[in-house]
C-alpha cells in the first residue's frame, strides 16, 4: 500500500495509524464478549471466557492469552468503579494492509469499554414489544464474531416499530433467537426455545435460565418453534447478559397470552419465578 | 460509556479516537469496493460508483455523496502517481458508542488505500488453482459489506491447500461464486455462471465478462452448477476486478479438462479469447 485516506485528506502509508488497517473493520475478522456486574461483583465471567476462548479458537487467532484478558476485564472494571457495569470486549487478528488470507505472525487488536447499566426495571416490570426479522445471519452464529450487520438491520428495524428487540425467524419459518438476545416461551406448562445449533450463539444468560427452569421445578423443551406458536404462548421472555430475564408482552403487535387467557400486559407468572431464582444467582 | 481499555492501556473515553468506535469494526456496519487501473485510467468507475451507492442505499448509509466519494478517488488516485493500481475504500456508518441501532445522526466514515499491482502475467499463463469451501456467508451477498468473515476463512483454508482462491459451495451443493471473484466455466460450448441473485455478487467484471462473451459468440447460461460438473468442464476461469480473467486449471485437485480431452495445464482456448476481447474494454 501506499498512501492512504481518511475522509478526504491523503495520509501517507508510513504515517498512518495501524487502527485503520484493523483486521475488525476490513473484514469483521473478530470476536467479542460482554459481561455485567451486578453491584460491584462480575456475572459468570469464567463462562464468558470460556465462550471467548472457544470463539477465538474457532476463527484461529490464536496469540491471545485468556488469562491476559481475565486480568485486563478485572483491572478495567475496577478502574471504572461502576457497581452495575456493562463490560464490552473484542479481539481481532491484528492489523495489517488488507488481504483475506491470514498468516500466524499478526498481533491481535484488543479493546474494552466499561458502561454504567441503565436501571431496567421498568422493563422488567411491564415487559417489552418485539418484532421478527428474517435471519440473514451467516451459518455459523454459535462463534460471537463481529459479523453483525444483519443483526444491526434487524434490531434497528425493531426499534422503528417501538419494539426493543428482534426476534429471528429462519427459512424454515422457525425462531432461531434474538439478534442480541436468547428467545423463550412457556407454553403448554413448558419452558421452551431452539435447541443449541451451528444457528444459534450458546448464550450463557440462557445456560443459567435453563438451570432455573430446573430449580423450580419448570419442564425444559429445548424445540424450534414458529412465531404464531410464540404469539398465542401463555409467556414469552428474552435472555440477555445485561438484562438477565425480560417479559415480552407484545410480539409482531399480539399480546402475548394463551388461548382462553385474558390478553395480559405484565409478565406472567412462572417468569416471575424464573426471574426471582436468576436472582439467587446473582 | 465511561472508559475504555486499548489492549491493556486504560483509556478515559474523552481521550479515545473515534477510530476506536467505528461501527466498521464493531458490527462490520459499512460497504466497500475495489477498482484498479489499467496504465494510469481507472476501469469502470462508474459502475464501481453505482454498486457503492446501491450498497450503501441498500444498508441506509445515506449521509454520504457519490460525487464526493468520486473526487476522493480521483484525487487519491493522482497523488499515487501509479499506472496500475489497486484502489480499495469503504465507508462505515460513522463512529459512536456501541448501540446496534443506528439514528440519522451518524457521520460515515470513509477510508481509502492505493496500492501498485503486481504483474500477474503468470497466472494469466499458467492458470491457478482453486478449492471449494461451504457458503457460510449471509444472505445478503448482493450487498458488498464488511461482514467478511466467512470469506477470510475460506480463502485462508484455500491458501493453505496451495490454491489461489476458494469456490463456494451452497447447502444445496451448487456453486456460487468466488470468496473474493465471480466464478466460470465453459461445457458444451457454452459459458456458465450462476445467476444473480440475493446470494451472489453482483460483480463488475462478471458483466464485462458477459459482453466478452457476446462479442466473440460464445452462449451465455446463467445457471447454477455443482463442483463435479465444474471440475468436469472444458475451461474454467475467475473473474475479479484486480485481475479480470484468470484461467483456472485445477479445482479441487482435479485437473480442469473436458471429458474425452487429454487433461491441460494451460488456460483453454475459449478463455484466452476472452481475455482478449476483454483487454479491448481496458
Amino acid at each position: 500500500m501506499q498512501i492512504a485516506m481518511i475522509q478526504d485528506r491523503i495520509v501517507p502509508a508510513e504515517q498512518l495509524d495501524p487502527a485503520y488497517l484493523d483486521r475488525g473493520t476490513f473484514f469483521g475478522d473478530g470476536v467479542y464478549e460482554v459481561v455485567r456486574s451486578y453491584n460491584g461483583k462480575i456475572f459468570a465471567l469464567d463462562e464468558h471466557l470460556q465462550r471467548f476462548a472457544n470463539s477465538l479458537t474457532a476463527i484461529e487467532i490464536t496469540a491471545l492469552d485468556i488469562a491476559d484478558v481475565r486480568s485486563r476485564v478485572e483491572n478495567a472494571f475496577a478502574a471504572a468503579g461502576i457497581a452495575d457495569a456493562k463490560i464490552y470486549f473484542h479481539a481481532t487478528r491484528g492489523s495489517a494492509p488488507r488481504d483475506h488470507v491470514y498468516g500466524p505472525d499478526l498481533k491481535p487488536n484488543f479493546f474494552l469499554t466499561v458502561t454504567e447499566l441503565a436501571d431496567d426495571s421498568d422493563d422488567k416490570a411491564a415487559g417489552i414489544a418485539v418484532s421478527t426479522y428474517p435471519d440473514l445471519r451467516w451459518k455459523r452464529c454459535d462463534i460471537k464474531s463481529l459479523n453483525l450487520l444483519p443483526n444491526v438491520l434487524a434490531r434497528t428495524d425493531a426499534a422503528r416499530k417501538g419494539c426493543a428487540e428482534a426476534i429471528f425467524v429462519d427459512d424454515a419459518g422457525l425462531i432461531t433467537e434474538g439478534a442480541a438476545s436468547a428467545f423463550f416461551v412457556i407454553a403448554a406448562g413448558a419452558l421452551c426455545t431452539a435447541p443449541l445449533k451451528a444457528n444459534i450463539l450458546p448464550s450463557i444468560t440462557r445456560k443459567f435460565v435453563l438451570r432455573a427452569a430446573n430449580d423450580i421445578a419448570l419442564p425444559v423443551k429445548e424445540e424450534s418453534f414458529t412465531p404464531d406458536f410464540a404469539a398465542s404462548a401463555d409467556e414469552a421472555f428474552i435472555a440477555v447478559t445485561t438484562k438477565d430475564i425480560v417479559p415480552v408482552t407484545k410480539f409482531d403487535d399480539k399480546t402475548v397470552a394463551g388461548p382462553g387467557q385474558p390478553a395480559k400486559q405484565t409478565a406472567g407468572k412462572l417468569t416471575k419465578l424464573l426471574i426471582e431464582q436468576f436472582r439467587s444467582f446473582t
